[in-house]
């Protein structure tokens, strides 16, 4: 069997009834072909991505691997010869975790060891940690119907699993996330005087998944944790067997006071229109456990790489193009308002940002967030784009970092790869280098490559 | 974002036009989103694929891994009431590894020991391995230009990658695996005495790739190895510093007389043309250094899950489905030509067969191989595997096992997965099941089912 490229006859008989000339269109075929070539046999991306996640490392808002993160990246665009490469300050959150957690379950006597990690942003537990009955829920109207009478002085256990069924991973998640961001105060409310919360996956493993809770105002702030899903499975049928069954954990974590970090922003300058803008963006940040490889390695060295493949094939810019590492994605998103702030009080007009969080695995499409002209004109470059199997333009929206930028006209866009897969790692201790496959990840990169150049040749208007 | 199923009355629309009724594929579109949801949320094809692969492990044709794979994918068919599981009887090859082979780059007296295994047909090095110095191609043109004064006495070294630039990585494959295949006669007929051959991956890494490789009649039969792709680098620039380099390897491979083994066969009895055959399959053999996970575990309990989901949901075939798991695909095709031949001295009538082996990746298409009139019926198809990432029909064709039944006019199939990960793992060791995903297994099952339920309930014709 064959995959071969379309013919450009084909192209242009598919394009037939735009606004474009088909001339233009042989030329961006041409030109996208090499975009896919060049990433896929001299690209860069993996091995920015290693010297991210096995360099560095761990790279949470605050840390030292976040500042090693600013300096790599910046290393990077530098030596890659950026027009300028340079950072952008912006003050973040800094939470701690402290030592290694601990949780148990205890039916009667029996003491079963589970993996547990605190939730970004947690309390500590008191310093023997606490102890209590268990009271297990899958939605916060079932913990409400409960009452605080029988949830006073338990541990709130929240066990609803992510959808399998759902096809897209992002919709399970979107379904069942709420109990980790909001759970914990939930059940402050109710009296609980601790919260667990099955990890977020749909894979049935021992890596517990951590993420960013956040307190309610006037609640309670009682500790919270993320189990397994197979220590949840094994709670929930061990309650069921003995509803006396206590659970155990242990936690030190810490919030101290905002630290100073920074984006890190690399461009080549526009020719036509310097004052004009068009970003590709990844968050710089990880979790603390992770090394962050699909989280957000991937969507940082492919923005580097979409700007550098342009740069190597000899494009020359109209607007200019920025690859930005936003800082503080997973606990507060400080980069991406510092960015939008920045770009507003400088009046830099914002034409297009696309963001890269999703993963590094096969690209399917592009999400769009703009004006139905917008949308329209851009999902009319469709047949550039089916050649490399990135079959749907407009399903989905931008991204987090990017969110703000929306304010100021800017039109979103987001890669969306293949989502199987993601749950499996993120915000977890697996999240590594050697889940990335190479090709995947060099795939993304030349979309977003393609994507830039459509978007800067021909505009969005 | 969201991604939604495609409203019952977008279908509908999309549909207008073909021959079936609107209602009909209402009915369809219900009855494919169980499939899915069933694969996804009871599916058994990951289960019984850590069973084949962690309990059976490696399979080649005539060991003993291939007689327990056998008997463990009869019971578990017979374990899920099939109407009926049988064997086919088929002789296959016997081919033996025999010891670990050993392999080593020679630079003047620097011994550089290097990740080597004998491709599968070949005959043992001595007893004390072969030295000799080493003679670098890319092409049988490239080594024939040299001609046998230069080639006699040396072991030749293929060392064509495989293109990194074909989007399809099949592509990539069926243009360098020549070398692997041929490439041992063809440098035995310039007088070489060994031979080496780049293993068949884009990946750079230190896992030597297997394969079949055939001796062409009447030239001499030399021993033959894949080396990994970083040894094949190494020896590369070694030999533009020292072009005396010498390569020594030493293999004890043997063949021995044919062994019986057999096809294993599941099925669901027809309703109304029980003597009509829809056929779902992968092979059962695996190559002896890998544990056959991506090749071809996959395709052998997709097969298994897309016939179950059809039984645990209620489905009554009009035709007879049957879930057959091919012996001998690695290094013979026994198993798919016995199967072929048993069904035309038996008179069963073949409409339609699908074969996984290309990997548990996620489904994106089915190849299709029938007449022009057969493939528009199937590709009308297209809205109801849309909504499931399935989009794109009849590019590509069936597989090697089902091949043989072309000949009586049966309309073959190919499950078209993504390719990108799938060499990484090809004919190796890290063919495990820790590489396949669980959700991309079930989509690939789920797609196999609903596409051999349409081509049951509406025919071919």
């Amino acid at each position: 069997m064959k995959r071969k490229f379309l013919p450009v006859l084909l192209l242009s008989l598919a394009i037939t009834g735009t606004s474009m000339a088909q001339s233009g269109y042989k030329e961006d075929s041409v030109f996208i072909r090499k975009i896919f070539h060049t990433a896929l046999s001299d690209g860069k991306s993996y091995e920015m991505l290693r010297r991210l996640t096995q360099e560095v490392g761990p790279r949470l808002s605050g840390s030292a691997g976040a500042v090693k993160a600013v300096t790599l990246t910046s290393e990077i665009m530098k030596a890659e010869k950026f027009d300028q490469v340079f950072l952008q300050n912006v003050m973040v959150p800094h939470w701690v975790r402290g030592a290694k957690e601990e949780g148990a379950i205890f039916n009667g006597k029996q003491k079963t060891v589970v993996p547990l990690v605190a939730l970004g942003g947690s309390v500590a537990t008191p310093k023997t940690g606490i102890k209590a009955q268990v009271i297990e829920v899958k939605s916060f109207q079932e913990l409400r119907d409960l009452g605080t009478s029988v949830v006073k002085g338990k541990i709130v256990f929240f066990n609803r699993p992510m959808d399998p069924t759902k096809l897209n991973t992002f919709d399970a998640y979107a379904g069942a996330v709420e109990q980790r961001g909001s759970g914990p105060s939930e059940a402050a409310k109710m009296g609980a005087i601790g919260c667990i919360v099955r990890s977020m996956t749909t894979r049935l493993d021992d890596v517990p998944h951590t993420g960013s809770m956040r307190y309610a105002s006037g609640a309670p702030m009682i500790p919270a944790a993320g189990i397994s899903t197979n220590a949840a499975e094994l709670l929930s049928k061990t309650l069921k067997t003995n509803p006396a069954t206590e659970f155990y954990f242990k936690q030190s974590c810490e919030i101290l006071p905002d630290a100073p970090s920074h984006n890190v922003i690399g461009e080549l300058k526009g020719a036509k229109s310097p004052e004009q803008y068009m970003v590709v963006g990844g968050h710089l940040d990880s979790w603390d456990i992770a090394d962050g490889a699909h989280d957000d390695g991937t969507g940082c060295v492919q923005s580097i790489e979409a700007v550098r493949l342009l740069k190597v094939l000899g494009y020359k810019p109209n607007n200019t193009l920025r690859a930005v590492m936003f800082m503080n994605e997973e606990n507060g998103l400080k980069g991406g308002i510092a960015y939008a702030d920045s770009a507003k009080s400088k009046k830099e007009k914002h034409i297009a940002a696309i963001e890269s969080d999703r993963g590094g695995f096969t690209p399917l499409g592009f999400g769009i967030v703009g004006t139905p002209a917008q949308k329209q004109k851009i999902k009319s470059w469709q047949p550039l784009f089916s050649p490399y199997g990135v079959h749907e333009l407009g399903v989905g929206g931008g991204g987090a970092d990017i969110g703000p930028l929306g304010q100021q006209g800017t039109v979103l866009m987001g890669l969306i790869p293949d989502s199987q897969r993601y749950f499996d790692y993120h915000h977890a201790t697996n999240d590594t280098f050697d889940k990335v496959s190479r090709r995947e990840l060099e795939l993304g990169a030349a979309s977003m490559a393609a994507m830039l150049y459509l978007l800067d040749k021909y505009g969005v208007e």
